[in-house]
């Protein structure tokens, strides 16, 4: 008995013995596991920090356009790479951001040539609290649907519409700080004191001629705009922007260095997005009212515009639109200088990212123009 | 007797005890290391997810010219960073890939500089099946050695060859929409519609003037492109290219407004290299034909021109070359307006995509120019 | 007795079997852990491959100038995007890597446009030893303390001191080789051979007017420039540079074609850096010796300009400074054409990286200026 109770203490030693070199290997498993670990989460961070805080991303747009002036008789048939963005970001940390826009027009830009080399975004962004976030550098005005917002996936038509074009006017920045508040509920405010409007370079009153893209610009005077956005009602956006400029001319002097009035500007823009399932129906209304003799000669004192576009996304492949704008940069004189320009076409989504599109072209009022676009664009 | 065995147990007990201590602390760190891995797959996850979408690549090329005009005595001598280029591509799906190739030349672009900015690809290319491939956007013509790759360690001496810059003329590239497949035993056809030359904004029926970079280019009328390409031979590559010009004055009419032929134009090109061992031997014909009187006056109803290239890489450091090429843009007259110009040069490659150049270069002919290049240029 | 034996056996027995199935349950977990691990160490290695290999940065400064001549009366109220700058480089192996820098000035370059767009830097540099390096390509010049590291948050004042704009002149680039070496105790020494300046464009004989910006550089004559720096002793750095110009004039040709002077010239600029606590101090000489009855005549045969800059960091979001700066492009000739101006003002760190500068600037001796400046800069 004593023999039988050693060999069953024997034959536990010896499983003991088995579970030990067991327990051994496993221990010297789990270091090397662990070491391994830990030079393969460092390399994740170090790759993190070598890439992850750079984001760079892109969209841009060719154009075919044929269209015909009925009046003149003259026709217009253009192939154009009118956009090449690039998108530069970074993350400082958590809260303090930067982000930037670097766009070639024209696809060509230098003496003599058609296009131009821009930067039309490059501001950091930080976040003061939950709700508050604050803006410096050379940002776009918060004003209307496009001119935040325009990659060519993200609107209908291959032409940007003609009153964000015209009176708003998108592509539109300047250089400032702003500030943002959005508390619950679906509101959001944005404010922003900036550089304003320089006319005096061309002398026309109208405001896309204004723009001084923040290239060595005229900064006599500043401007203000503010907008507040409601989409606390699902499918819902309803936005207005309010500016005020305190002098379009910069002060009062031409470029040929004659004197003109000092003329201060008020700009006001609404627009409502209401999305039903695949229905989507865009609206907005655009409008200035520019002080001073000159501009009242020139009619142009007042300026306003509005379009209205019924859409429908067949499935994830195709959607169509209408869109009617009526535009008059001389809303001020007595004269019939109205436009109206209807477009409708289609989209073709070979990607969620990546779009063709035609439509069907009519202007009429003061202008006799028809004919179709047709246009290719992507985003990443 | 008892005693003894309690004893055994007592020392078994204590074994198992320790034992069973090792295991609790081998779950505990196992449960951590399993936590830690899962943080770690899931930060490689979204570091990916960040950043291998889009990729940045890109070349550039520094000259160095030395050469003696000894027809006028005068002489060159200039250093010029020709080319910056930028590569930035994404994949959308694994089948839908955008690329794009952006380009500073001369090294400085603006009003009254040298240089120029310039978009030369901006496509969507996707995969139709495993043999045919479609895209869409502005791409390179698919023609001859240099104009679809041009880094500079990949061919041979400091400036591209004058063939196919005269003749060709590369780099160009048009927008329109493309169309490739790729059966087996190597051979692959390309074709492609797209934006065509326009010679009436210098009216000199040279292909190079004609070129309009897709910057509101006239598009009265298109162009057809289509390649056939054989490489089913180990060592070989065969290729021809023909392409059709609807018209290179785009509807007749200069840019004075004066009204000219209509000209519709053909030009065919054919390459081949065969490469043995270290020896590589590169050869390319390519000619126009423009129809219309004004080019007949000029004598550039015809154009063509050829070049052939022996070289030999030494080893991964050296390598060495001859090119012998001839062209006329006057083939189509009487006069003596032929061209010969021989390079002999070096190349040493710091790095496979690093590379210094020099070669030797005389011309004969209608020019008598001789004298010499140094170039330094990257790909990454 | 046996049977309590056989009971503690028992006991043991199941204790024993329990472990057992811990232990299979363990080597079970570790085999997976180690799987996963496995392939999370492959993607972290492929994402490296990916994307670690191109590096991208960049920096951007925003000012505001409102400065009153009050000589003419005029005053200056102006808003720039000054510099929006990429950086883009590459290892090709861990002795040989590419760098460059890409700018867009004004924000705006184009035909008619105030712009440019700049390549500064573009240069492949290789380890040759522990403490030899060359460079070949288009770098800047080793000279002063802004010209290689001009990042908004490390310099003190929104533009940069107008001495290392005047006399220097940065930002200077250059095509060319360069050989450095830096051997133990703090000391380093750059040397390079490169493309020179060619003041025959504009004929001003101000080194300013004489950068070609490596843009079709006239290459008749080159320059070597060559700099001792020391950091050998805790918070102290000195340099000196010393630059040959075979001939500023290129050839002795001005840009109509008249015969000018040829002038080499000898440029020497200094500098020291003293840094205790919280407290730092900057002083920078430069001067040139330019050759020719030309020069002598405009009174340009000896340029010249110093400053002094004390700064104290209050801590990591504040800094401020006074700097006294001394220039003159015509120390040469005996009228009083020295400018003295002097800047004192303030930095605001909302990150190390993101600065909000002011300062007030008052001009004496041939200029009678003062105002003030605000600026807005980031770097990545």
């Amino acid at each position: 008995q004593q023999s039988f109770a050693n060999e069953q203490t024997e034959e536990l030693r010896n499983i003991i013995a088995e579970q030990q070199q067991t327990l051994t290997e496993l221990e010297r498993r789990l270091d090397e596991t662990e070491q391994r670990l830990e030079a393969t989460a460092d390399a994740v961070e170090e790759s993190d920090a070598d890439n992850s805080a750079v984001t760079i991303g892109g969209y841009g747009e060719l154009h075919y356009n044929n269209l015909k002036d009925n009046d003149s008789g003259s026709s217009k048939k253009e192939i154009d790479f009118h956009r090449f963005v690039l998108f530069f970001g970074t993350e400082f940390t958590s809260k303090t951001r930067f982000f930037s826009e670097f766009e070639l027009e024209h696809s060509l830009a230098g003496d003599g040539k058609n296009g131009e080399v821009e930067l039309e975004q490059a501001y950091v962004e930080h976040d003061i609290s939950d709700t508050v976030s604050g803006k410096v550098g050379l940002f776009l005005i918060p004003v209307g649907l496009l001119n935040e917002t325009h990659e060519p996936p993200t609107f209908y038509g291959v032409e940007r519409n003609p009153v964000e074009k015209n009176i708003l006017p998108t592509t539109w920045w300047e250089a400032g700080a702003g500030l943002s508040y959005a508390p619950a509920g679906g509101w959001a405010i944005d404010t922003a004191i900036h550089s304003g409007l320089d006319i005096s370079s061309k002398g026309s009153y109208k405001p896309r001629d204004g723009r001084q893209k923040v290239s060595e610009a005229a900064a006599e005077d500043l401007a203000f705009t503010g907008r507040v956005k409601y989409t606390g009602i699902n499918g819902l956006e309803l936005a207005a922007t309010y500016q005020y400029q305190q002098d379009i001319t910069q002060g009062g002097m031409l470029a040929d260095g004659s004197v003109v009035d000092t003329a201060s500007a008020n700009m006001l823009s609404a627009h409502a997005v209401y999305q039903l399932n695949q229905f989507t129906l865009k609206a907005l209304y655009a409008q200035w009212n520019i002080d001073g003799a000159e501009a009242q000669a020139l009619g142009r004192d007042k300026q306003d515009g509005f379009y209205i576009e019924p859409s429908y996304r067949i499935n994830d492949a195709f959607g169509v639109f209408a869109r009617y704008n009526v535009w008059d940069n001389n809303a001020g004189d007595n004269n019939d200088t109205e436009v109206k320009q209807t477009n409708v076409g289609v989209s073709y989504y070979l990607h969620e990212n990546v779009v063709l599109k035609a439509d069907y072209e009519t202007q009429s009022g003061a202008n006799d123009v028809d004919g179709f676009n047709l246009g290719f664009g992507y985003y990443f």
